[in-house]
């Protein structure tokens, strides 16, 4: 049960979403250009990289979310995302990605544990200052996403269809259209 | 110096936001909603929130700031501000902010580190439902915003003063004001 009463049961953050709106606009801002914008970074792999921290910051239903977004837009599929989960070493990904998945493991762990010399490695494997910068804030949005449905005791549902049903819409229209969508009551 | 290669000089977050004018808004928007908007906790006592996080996680420029904005918010001024920095339990703070700075904490160490003890020792203090919904998402997003300005090696002014000028500006401006300013290129 979360902690707070919340006005619907939706699981995770859309429960708070809806409880809080004034605040669901800007968070949904934020992951709508930080996943979805213009970037040299497939949607997907950015999806990865949000799932990625999710998994590393044990989130339940941020990891179940973002890895059905991540399988619903990478060629490889959900096969993937779980590989990266079980270990970035072996994981089969460019030298590129795995630089920046390393990176936003760093952020996880804090900020000042980013060092040069793996900025450095990044830059080596094609990375430019935008994919990095954009690597670090999603990581340390993440961060955040993944304190504030834990942080509240939301609940997280056991069956991947309803992750996967929901990164169909998502990959589709975007996290803005089903804000609106939602807050419109429209959504069931 | 910074990781990436910063368009101005302007330290911490604002040499970020100058950068990806794309994500400055929407976490401008956050803040200003957060710590700003309407809420039974006074902007001095948000400010001190994120004031306590940053400093949890060593952020030199986000604890900078945010102590100088708590302070200039604060009837009791940069002393209780230090007061919490030094030791939560021996500050002199009301026992519903004491409860809820407790709960920051955890939310800082990670989501799951919150128990529904404390958070019915807050409410049992007088926390209503939607402080301690805000409590927990300032907390999580200033373990974003912290990792967000170190993770990117950004630089944090010495001089208490660059806080305390901007500081002013905060209290009586916000956030938005700002940061729309900084995007004219009319601050300097």
């Amino acid at each position: 049960m979360a902690h707070i009463a919340l006005t619907t049961d939706e699981p995770g953050i859309r429960g708070l979403f809806r409880f809080r709106p004034e605040t669901a606009r800007p968070l949904n801002e934020l992951v709508e250009v930080l996943l979805r914008g213009e970037s040299r970074l497939s949607r997907g792999e950015r999806e990865l990289i949000a799932a990625y921290v999710s998994a590393l910051n044990e989130c339940k239903y941020c990891y179940s979310s973002h890895a059905a977004y991540a399988a619903a837009q990478l060629p490889e599929g959900m096969e993937l995302v779980e590989q990266v989960r079980a270990g970035l070493d072996a994981a089969p990904v460019s030298a590129k990605l795995r630089a920046l998945l390393g990176i936003a493991a760093s952020v996880q762990r804090g900020g000042r544990e980013v060092s040069a010399d793996e900025v450095a490695a990044a830059r080596a494997e094609g990375a430019t200052d935008v994919e990095i910068h954009d690597t670090v804030l999603i990581a340390a949005a993440f961060c955040m996403f993944n304190r504030y449905v834990d942080g509240l005791g939301t609940f997280a549902p056991d069956d991947p269809g309803v992750y996967a049903a929901r990164a169909k819409r998502i990959a589709e229209d975007g996290y803005l259209a089903l804000l609106r969508e939602s807050q419109e009551g429209s959504e069931v």
